[in-house]
């Protein structure tokens, strides 16, 4: 079916668009208008694919869980089989240590800010980090030395939240980033 | 001087039109056209306590900063003589647990947006950041099992900035934050 690849490679080209326009100027300066002029097409075309500006920016949301979760997937295959490392590599993917993982954060922020506001892009956050949560309560539960993997994910997932902030506005780099969280983790089971 | 005493009431007034408009609609909604509207005053009676958006915002940035410092001091002093009460108080003072502590994280983290993208917004954020590691780094060392003070401030810092975000979407309410809080407080030292 090329037409239902064509109608979401096109989704994706737009939201590519928003993507750059999020991370350059917030996520309050994304309009169709703006990012059809930032993705050098039409707003009617915009308008073909998302049929508001609240539809694309919940078509972006999705798309920015799906990178996060390629991202981790990625790292944690990577990470072998020993339990300490592969939840060091869910949390280190959680980072924006790259530039790919920056301009993902910095439109998660955006969407951050927008939650507070609006109950709808809310339920879509918390969606993603219950995901989140899940898997590093997985992980953690096959480390000997942790009894309530579930409390502890919190806890990470707050260290994560932080340090995240930090190296956006570069108070950490990411060695330092991860110094903190290998400290925190050295210190667990 | 009572003219002196008129100046910064009249500049703190206002900042209190900005705060609201920010916590409601993000920073990028602030200029000096809006803020003086929400002030219910004349453009041109912001622009003779502010030159510019940017020395509104610099002295909004300070203002949230005495804010925060202040909610902290108080808390502590409450918090009496024991190492560990002193700590958790600090931190508990940088968490947004009521609807004051809410409206100034609202503006805290559209602050955090803005520095991402400007040097002098940052440098301004991060001597916030080092008063409150230093700080945290001493009631560290007052606790006896922590051998490195400095190094378990960053892991507190982010933790709480991971925690402020959560309470912002309210995916944690004010008890279920402190419980997290009080978990990863009760493994130290």
């Amino acid at each position: 079916m090329p037409k239902v690849v064509d109608h979401d490679a096109r989704r994706r080209e737009i939201t590519g668009a928003l993507w750059r326009l999020a991370a350059r100027e917030g996520l309050e300066a994304a309009s169709l208008a703006s990012v059809a002029a930032e993705a050098g097409v039409s707003k009617g075309r915009v308008q073909h694919y998302f049929a508001s500006r609240d539809e694309l920016l919940a078509f972006a949301a999705s798309a920015l869980r799906e990178r996060l979760g390629a991202r981790v997937s990625a790292r944690v295959a990577a990470a072998g089989t020993d339990p300490r490392a592969v939840v060091r590599a869910l949390l280190a993917g959680l980072l924006p240590l790259d530039e790919e993982g920056r301009a993902d954060a910095l439109v998660g922020s955006a969407f951050l800010v927008r939650a507070i506001a609006d109950p709808a892009a809310r339920a879509q956050l918390r969606t993603g980090e219950e995901e989140i949560l899940a898997a590093l309560a997985d992980g953690l539960a096959a480390l000997p030395g942790v009894r309530d993997p579930r409390a502890e994910a919190e806890v990470l997932h707050a260290l994560v939240g932080g340090l995240a902030d930090s190296l956006l506005v570069e108070r950490h780099t990411p060695d330092s980033a991860l110094a903190v969280l290998d400290r925190h983790l050295a210190a667990l089971g």
